[in-house]
Parts: structure tokens; sequence; C-alpha cells
């Protein structure tokens, strides 16, 4: 059997045996006012970008993406298309005194000043104990009083309040012109 | 057909179909002393956790594993089996106006004191330009005398110079009861 043949017939007894699996699962509580459950395997999506958000939130964050807002990411397509989803994740940073440590050999021997080594630790974090996870699901059907969107936030795997909710498309409202999403792809 | 076997079929048809290319292709050319390649697709692995280094590096970085690295990683294997590979992605720390505008916007809403959104804003920050792009590839047998690793950097897809490389393995040295990576899995 030719590659081609033989890749196409396994990716359809694929798509049998899992049935819809891939692209609509949902674990959990839906959260108030859009609906929204956690997709199943998020956590394996891939990268759109890092961030970090200061004192007192304090959180070092990554937005990850499902294969509809990968694509539209890297395209640049605005508006997102149905089906996306942006998943963004969130944990307290913390000082790694382990990291410090290397960082300072590091710095010692390369001859740095006592200020410039002081200056690099302190500004260095890693993630900690997670915070929350968001997502953002696009369905311009469904959604159309918040700019096609539907959102959520999960604390510990269940869902938060819905004055939490509430918030949400206000606070994205300024995004208007990126379809409400400010997040940029990071290559 | 039952479920389990179709899929166990199809896997492996689908192994047939791929080749060796799932795990070994690779871009472009080969860094110093390990011979390490871009590995092909590693954009899209999935996230193992992020973190930021002050300035003067003044970067915020994402690590990423192939799926043997982020099965080793969620399971707590130690030593990392053969062919675990870990990308260190890096960006430049930069302050978005954008963001920074819409957290002013609810941080008065929320009538927290301007000390308090002064300290949110400064200390917040986004993906600038990317910096380089590292690799941690094991291959126990190949690697003897840097603890199964072979390591290497690129800068816009260029393999970084021997001198760059031969500080690698000194300074995850360190970590050797953890298999000389630092980076703890996130949840």
């Amino acid at each position: 059997m030719k590659r081609i043949t033989l890749f196409a017939v396994a990716l359809a007894m694929l798509a049998v045996a899992f049935g819809t699996l891939a692209s609509g699962q949902t674990d959990g509580d839906a959260a108030p006012i859009y609906g929204v459950k956690i997709p199943s395997g998020y956590r394996d999506w891939p990268l759109v970008s890092v961030a970090r958000v200061g004192g007192p939130v304090n959180d070092i964050r990554a937005k990850l993406g499902n294969d509809v807002a990968i694509r539209a990411f890297r395209a640049g397509t605005n508006p997102f298309p149905d089906g996306t989803v942006i998943a963004r994740l969130a944990w307290r940073q913390v000082t790694s005194d382990e990291n410090n440590a290397v960082f300072r050999s590091a710095m010692l021997a390369q001859r740095l000043s006592p200020d410039v080594i002081q200056k690099v630790l302190s500004e260095s974090s890693v993630a900690g104990p997670p915070t929350n996870v968001q997502f953002m699901i696009k369905d311009s059907k469904k959604y159309t009083s918040t700019g096609g969107w539907g959102f959520a936030q999960f604390t510990d795997g269940k869902p938060d309040g819905e004055a939490v909710h509430k918030t949400c498309f206000p606070c994205h409202a300024p995004a208007k012109d990126r379809d409400f999403v400010f997040t940029h792809y990071s290559r």
C-alpha cells in the first residue's frame, strides 16, 4: 500500500476510534453565564505566548491555543474563527534558590559586578503554585452579546462564581480591534 | 473490530506511514560540540513551565517538551529516558502599553490605591522579540561525558558558536540529582 493511502486509512480509523474526542470533549462543571466547561486535553495545546503581572497579583502566565486558535494566531486571522479556544494558565511567581545559586556561580565566573548579580537574582522567578485557569471560546452564534466569545475561569478544576465572570468581557472590550484578544503570538 | 484494536492497528499503520518522522526530523545546521539540530515541529510541543530572568538578561521564557519529555515530567521519571528533548524559548520582556491601560482601568474600577496600581504596572511585562532557542537532547550512549545530554543554542535559526556550547553542561551540572534538568513541570 502506498504511504499516503496507508496514512489516510490510518487517520480514518483513528477518527472512528476516537469519535469526537479531539475537538469537543470537556471535563467537569460548567462556569456561570457562558456555560463553558474545561476543554479536555488543553494542557497539551501549543503555546501562544507568555507574560507576567506584577504584585499583588504576582503571577507568571502562559496562553495556550487549540488547533483552530494556533492556526489563526500564526496566520494573523482577525476575527478568530468559530471553534477557537484560548487557555490562560497562571502561577504565582516564586524565587528559585536552586536556579539562583547556579545563576550566581555563572555570573561570578563571568566576573559580573555584585550589583548586576543582585539585580538579575532579585528579578528572576519561576512558576510556583497555579492560581486559576481561564478560557475564551469563540462561538459567534452563541455569544452574540459579548463579541462572539464565551469566557470561563476555574480554580482547582471548579468554576468560579458569577461575579468573576461578569468582569471578563468588560476587561476584554478595549481589544475590540483585535477581536477582544490581547495576546500576540510569540514566534 | 473493537475500538481498542482499531486504535492499535491505526497507530501501527501511522508508525509505518510516518517512518521515523515523529521523533527524528530536524531542520537546519548542526550546533557545535554535540551536533544537535533544531527538532522539526518543536514549537507545537506542550508546555513544561515558564520563568523569567532579571536584567540585564531580561527575558521571559518557556520550556516545551516532546512526547517523551512530557510523559517523563508528568510521571516524575528520573533519569529522563533516551529520546527526551526539552526546548527553552525566550523573549525579551517588554512593557505592553495596551495591556497596562486595561489593567489600570480595571484597578481604578476596583478603587485600588495609586501605589498598588503603579506596582502592578511597573512589574508587568509580555514577551517581546525572541532572544534564542536552546535544546537538551537525551542520548545516554552518545553523550556519555555530559550526563547523557546534548545541548544546543540557536539564534535566528542558526547555531551559536562553540564557546557558548562549552558553557551548557557546566551550568547544568549542579542539577545532577535531577538528571541535570532545572525546570519543574507546572500543572
